[in-house]
């Protein structure tokens, strides 16, 4: 308190050499800056409090003053200059009042991308260390770039901080901070401290489908906020993540929970309810998904084309970088579709009563549909049909969209889904090719159009809703 | 040029006036102001060129005329300006000067929460519109908010830039910059123009597992910067993408390609030569994983075990989020590992050749694994011997890991072992749980070890190398 008191008298006093024509600047200098960095060499005005930094950057214009408080306040052994040509000259009073070595760096008073690669390399060499970023001092510009490479650094380097010297208390009279009111200020990174910019994030990662990192990013957002309108948002993407890992009951549980919050009083005018009825769709589709699983009937339509829908979906996404899994998806999609119309013929894959005439016709359909490299006289029909026998005995049964298929097209997909028990993933080694996929692709979307007229299942899409923000 | 000349002479003759002892502030609204404000309505001076901007953002401090000309220099519609308590006041001279309807948001002059948050909803309200956010007036605090928003949130509004008017000659007796060389100066986005900032993104999915989008990164640093050091880091990135994938011939081709880059002399210093042992030992193990899957033959125990090891990784990478997946690779890594220890008694699962005796064994064996709820009467061995086949025909060889496994334990793995065909990616309907695929993990784990120790795998990490920056 003595000192603060010592300041502002000191400072009364400068106003009166002043307004009697004194050089406020020469009497600045003289009069107010030895009582005002004694001051800070001893203790520091650091808001919210003191921090231990072991490393300090600085922009450096022509207010050294300031630079001086923020290398006191910072406290770092290693401190670097940021200057220009027109501030280069300042370099030895840093050095002389704060006792510091400091080491210079020369850049352009507007060039923000030579400050952004200057703190960059800084950060490298200086690993997991404190660094405190002062953007005082210097243009305006090089004070933009400072604090946008600190805060957007922060994401690599989590220990860096930005801050600067503000002060408190303005004398307009002699139009600058009054002595002893400056304090340097630890900025918060409003990267992490507004959920705003959480949402932004959020919603990148959904509109990539990476929904199980938007529902964790949403669920975040309810603790920092207190807003329960992104709880909601973390069921919609909780659904879509269980959804696409085909785990339909949990898919089912959050779809559930999101429809029932979104129908209460509080959230009726929340943005998902303007997809009221997509949502519905979509959860009445899991619903189905999980229910056809339960009971493995396929006179459950909407479940089978539901699921298969989900695996073609799959199965495209993951075609170019994932080839293995395109292919297993991508058979599966089209094992229950085949299995679903040989339900419509009172059959079912792993018992099907073939009686003997089925048999053979089925054997013979497969002799005409295989390579003639291949011994024909080896081919039977198991016990359990496969895909390539329920694709040969739907043939043989006239089956109304796989009779259809000309021969040559069936020949083409037959090494395909012989290649099923081969894949890596099932028994064998083979490795799938995006081309081999893709032939499979065609044929479920075929047999999913088929099997969407005759169900009744019109304008559903798997197609994540839109968040509304 | 004849406006210019009249900047520069009347610049002159304030200085004159100046010097005469008269007051700088109301010499310059008098005698330069006027006709500076005249150059910029017709024709403001933007570098390097101007664009059309339909709404613009100005952080107001207590220098209302370079906002004036940011307002011109932008040419906006839509001018939000946000200002202090202080700064206020100058609210009627922009709307008079500019002609604009100017709409004021107040702030504190340090909060830069505040200023994110509201230029969040600007953008939001203004959706794709390209907007200015100028940081020329308005204190250090205001200035280095606005710029580090504009440039975080150009990731997600792409038509944000971010300006400010420059001056291009100051004039050091009047402490002003010169009338005439002011530039609005729109600048580029240090997160995009700046490779090292792409640098650290791609490290940041490297160190995450995302191997295809750390490689898109490192391959388009090459583009940027002509630094094809960064061509190498992305040949390493696709190899452990191909690797994860389960493509060994592209992941060998690409880590052969990366080790033959690290022979050549331009490359020696390169930071990935201090890995080069271990990643010798990769590309080797890739390579005997691509042999095993050509030639099929278990005496290829590195590639067996380099195989079963990254489909463990795999699924335990996936239990927690995709558990069918998890389920899948999982049975994989067990039958492999399990086929291997069957070749060790000249053995193959697809045509095992069993005696008479050795069929009724395996089957006495299966009786006992089997929980007592099930038809035992019913238990056969088929002509390929299955997961719970292999298990039970080892046990009754005698083998030493698979014998030596109590029978509890045994037991408990049949149900899980049991699902496998009924795995909703292989033919059947059931999702598998976290704790089922950790127990497949448990004994994937004890089969590897053994085969670790016979076939001289030693040290070998499939770790991703650190990229050493």
């Amino acid at each position: 308190m003595a000192e603060k008191a010592d300041l502002g008298s000191l400072w009364e006093r400068y106003k009166e050499e002043v307004r009697k024509g004194g050089n406020a600047q020469a009497l600045y200098r003289e009069m107010i800056w030895p009582a005002l960095l004694e001051k800070w060499r001893e203790s520091p005005n650091v808001h919210p409090l003191r921090q231990d930094f072991a490393v300090s950057v600085h922009t450096l214009g022509t207010s050294p003053e300031a630079t001086v408080l923020a290398i006191l306040g910072t406290g770092a052994d290693q401190v670097y200059v940021l200057h220009t040509e027109e501030s280069r000259g300042f370099l030895p009073r840093l050095r002389e009042e704060t006792g510091k070595e400091v080491y210079p760096i020369a850049i352009g008073k507007s060039d923000v991308a030579a400050i952004y690669r200057q703190v960059r390399e800084i950060l490298e060499r200086h690993g997991e260390k404190p660094v405190a970023l002062d953007l005082t001092s210097g243009t305006k510009a090089m004070s933009a770039g400072l604090a946008a490479a600190g805060f957007f650094f922060q994401r690599f380097f989590p220990k860096v901080r930005v801050v600067y010297v503000d002060n408190e208390d303005y004398d307009p009279e002699l139009r600058r901070p009054r002595a002893g009111t400056e304090r340097l200020v630890i900025l918060p990174n409003p990267h992490e401290a507004l959920a705003e910019v959480d949402a932004l994030f959020a919603k990148e990662l959904y509109g990539k489908g990476e929904f199980a990192k938007a529902a964790a990013y949403f669920g975040g957002m309810v603790g920092k906020t207190g807003d329960h309108r992104y709880a909601l948002y973390g069921m919609l993407a909780g659904m879509y993540h269980a959804w696409r890992a085909l785990d339909a009951a949990e898919g089912v549980k959050q779809g559930r929970a999101l429809l029932n919050r979104l129908s209460e009083n509080a959230w009726l005018t929340h943005p998902l309810n303007g997809h009221r009825r997509t949502l519905e769709g979509q959860v009445a589709l899991l619903e189905a998904v999980r229910r056809f699983l339960e009971v493995q009937d396929f006179g459950e339509k909407h479940g089978v084309w539901g699921l298969a829908q989900t695996l073609l979906l799959l199965s495209q996404e993951a075609v170019r970088t994932h080839p293995v899994l395109a292919a297993l998806y991508a058979y599966r999609a089209l094992e229950l579709l085949l299995q679903e119309r040989l339900a419509l013929l009172g059959r079912r894959a792993d018992d099907p009563k073939l009686s003997p005439e089925e048999e053979e016709a089925t054997r013979q359909e497969l002799i005409r549909l295989l390579p003639d490299t291949q011994k024909k006289e080896k081919v039977r029909v198991g016990p359990k049909l496969g895909l390539l026998d329920l694709l040969a005995f739907l043939r043989t049964k006239e089956d109304p969209e796989v009779a259809k298929l000309p021969l040559a097209e069936v020949r083409g997909l037959v090494g395909v889904l012989q290649a099923r028990n081969d894949a890596l993933l099932v028994h064998g080694f083979a490795v799938p090719t995006e081309k081999q996929v893709k032939e499979l692709h065609k044929l479920v979307q075929v047999l999913l159009r088929d099997l969407e007229a005759r169900s009744g299942v019109q304008g559903l899409s798997l197609e994540p809703v839109s968040l509304g923000f």
